[in-house]
């Protein structure tokens, strides 16, 4: 009986050890150039899960300075840690890009209440970015429940007077959450147009998640082309909250919807992009941009967005210099400022590269969290989105299956033109909206290899994209 | 001015939009039969993400039984609510199987601390499952670190009187942390057997995990032939102080450990695999089984581990009569008991089948967590290993890539043989370490989508080898 527990447990040791074996791209399957990418790609990984910095650095980011929205004094600080950190990275070269930013406070706590069949209900609701205030003593109206811009669009002058509520939900079945939030963050961006536009007293809109949990979720709004005096104070509430006051609605039409929040926009605020490079070795006039966005929204720590982008994209270049990698072309990290209320960051970056007729020839863009990989999103012509797919064999075993076009970030972007390949890191998108603009988004939320996997996966894109992008004809300024 | 913020907007709205696009398998790449498939697919995906009950009985299981040990009154309690749930469900029939497991109690919380430089450093640690008890005022010894059973075995009876203390680390450049985990789980299983052969006071082994933290993780251990005499108390630290009290000893050698705990095996108690199916329409003596573990360790709420498992193995039953799909073979759910420590409920449920002459053409088990899908090992003949594997382009959409050979599962694997197609689910593995055996294995570390995701991808796979498996040539007793 004990010889049999014995030979049992090893056998369940043994097995154990084959449940599930190690994925690898069989040598023999490869090129002998491909071999010694594979062989560098594997050294980037092994780097950056042994010796990797992302975690410490993103620890350090969210929890000594925390949420920095553009032009608050978190922001300003995120600037001299980024600056002193590329410099301690030891990059050829760090400097600061100005750039004049929104600056949008929140002000006080916001406060939201109903009253139905006797009992007050408290509601969780943040103001959007870029809302007004409403009066000192808040807003209190009826309420009108609507799916969409055209369903409010449709009401007219009904709204005047009332609270429109933006209703609609994602779309659990998109198998990407960013297709669902894409699919319903025209409620949050625009709601304040239409219904301003028509004298309604406020907008609230259902946090834009797949998660009907209490928090709620902040994000940036426009007023668009009204005049001033149709702006109306515009906020998030939590996806439960939403649930409860459709359903209370549907037995009490006419409850009266009470919120109130104390924000404001102040003139522009100086701030920066935080630039460092390693210079390329044949044709450092060719540049390659890597980044992520350096301001957050104020809620929660900026950890999924996007501080792991930001330690991430340095982290490409902790790694190319720990293994001796010397890029052909530059390779610029960039801290963006400002992409969550106005991308001027972005903006001010491509302004410049014009300006000083700079030659990008691609880029690489972590702006969708910290979770495991999955792959990347190609924006580039027909002859190097095919190129950059051919390498789905040295990335796959990284769990990187998913190479296909698509958008790249909204901080490179604007660099968009025929011969620069625009590409963004795609991680698992299933937690991302659990946490996005709340105040939720903490660094508990990151796991450490999930984190430099991202990191590596980063770094073998960019090896594979200076070793080949234009290897033969290396693309003139 | 006010126009361009509204453009940016707008932009940005659409940005958002396109920023990732949903994955398709374009209908021109697939036959009419497969775009029948496909179809199907989809439509267990959106019922399991939109109707799907799997976080529900999760949250049930998890929070009102909790940790459910074999042979404790938590896993009794779960037989019960697991053979009620069949029956809501709505198979067509649903029973017990009796099995006699083994009932191993952990007793009270167990203590360890040692002293160095003058200062006194508690250790989190755990008892080994299996493992006796150390004597009642415990056990103080110096400790000898080694990194693995040949180091251990090497040095004979100089390790009498000594605690062991087995202290080889995941290997984190492994991309699958299963690998890792089989690269070091013999130090856990049998270190005790060869330390007590040669006189050692006890065993303590470094935490099973690639986070180094502060949980200890307990596991299964065997004392192998050893007589009884020669039984050693066994335990696990937490990583972090592994890591702590190998620079201690490098300091202090001659540091007295001391550890402390109560833990007893009992005599073997009566326990139940939970079984229920879903008669074939066509050849109902075939059967496919479908399961995970329903048993536990004690210290968390066995949560991914693997009530996991459970709710998303039911919810393939679940998904099939919610859309009306009607299988050919016999889909057969089986809760089994006791994977933890001795695989007592898996080995009953083979006899049985063996004994009753059943006819199972295959099987799929979840047991390696509830995180955001990635594929499917594949334990088959060779040509049913490249049937499934032409199934990728169905499944891919869905993040379902790594289709590769490996074993399927611990409960399933008795029944083995060349015509009988083994398939584990295999889920994203990078946070999986960071739960395993430990307190913090609970409900709040799964998240609702990708339990659900899970429970579609077995949906799906159970479809098609229903389909498709023996379609020409039933496979007969």
């Amino acid at each position: 009986m004990r010889k049999l527990r014995f030979l049992f447990l090893i056998s369940f040791s043994i097995f154990a050890c084959n449940q599930q074996q190690e994925t690898k791209t069989t040598s023999n399957e490869l090129s002998a150039e491909e071999k010694t990418d594979s062989t560098n790609i594997k050294t980037l990984f092994n780097a950056a899960l042994t010796q990797g910095k992302s975690y410490e650095w993103l620890k350090d980011l969210t929890q000594n300075i925390g949420g920095r929205l553009s032009g608050s004094p978190e922001a300003a600080k995120a600037v001299i840690w980024g600056e002193q950190l590329m410099k301690e990275v030891g990059l050829d070269s760090v400097w600061l890009q100005p750039v004049m930013v929104p600056h949008w406070v929140r002000g006080e706590k916001e406060i939201a209440n109903y009253t139905t069949n006797g009992t007050q209900k408290n509601v969780p609701i943040c103001a959007l970015g870029f809302s007004v205030a409403t009066p000192a003593s808040g807003v209190l109206a009826e309420v009108i429940e609507v799916k969409s811009l055209e369903e409010a669009k449709a009401l007219g002058t009904k709204m005047k007077g009332k609270i429109m509520f933006f209703n609609r939900p994602f779309d659990d079945t998109l198998i990407n959450t960013f297709s669902a939030y894409g699919g319903c963050v025209d409620q949050r961006v625009a709601g304040a147009i239409i219904c301003g536009e028509f004298g309604a007293k406020g907008v609230i809109v259902r946090s834009m998640t797949n998660s009907v949990d209490d928090y709620p979720h902040t994000g940036t709004m426009s007023y668009g082309d009204l005049p001033e005096e149709k702006y109306i104070p515009a906020a998030a509430i939590s996806a439960k909250a939403a649930n409860i006051l459709s359903d209370d609605l549907k037995q009490n039409p006419n409850l009266k919807f009470y919120f109130k929040q104390s924000c404001e926009t102040l003139p522009d605020a100086p701030s920066f992009n935080v630039v460092g490079e390693i210079k390329g070795s044949e044709t450092p006039e060719n540049i390659f941009v890597v980044g992520g966005h350096l301001d957050s929204w104020d809620l929660g720590e900026g950890a999924h967005d996007d501080g792991s982008g930001i330690v991430q994209s340095l982290e490409v270049a902790y790694l190319f210099k720990k293994n001796n990698i010397q890029p052909k072309n530059t390779i610029r990290i960039v801290f963006f400022m400002n992409e969550e209320n106005g991308t001027r960051g972005a903006k001010k970056y491509a302004e410049l590269a014009k300006l000083n007729k700079e030659n990008h020839i691609g880029g690489l863009e972590s702006d969708s969290g910290g979770h495991t990989p999955r792959g990347f999103s190609i924006d580039a012509n027909t002859a190097n989105s095919t190129l950059l797919q051919s390498w789905k064999k040295l990335l796959a075993p990284y769990g990187l299956h998913d190479l296909k076009k698509g958008g790249s970030g909204a901080d490179i972007s604007p660099l968009k033109a025929e011969n620069v390949t625009l590409v963004g890191y795609k991680p698992d998108s299933q937690r991302y909206f659990d946490y996005h603009h709340t105040s939720r988004d903490t660094f508990d939320k990151v796991n450490k290899r999930e984190l430099a996997l991202g990191s590596a996966s980063m770094a073998s894109m960019v090896y594979l994209m200076d070793k080949y992008l234009y290897a033969d004809a290396p693309v003139k300024p």
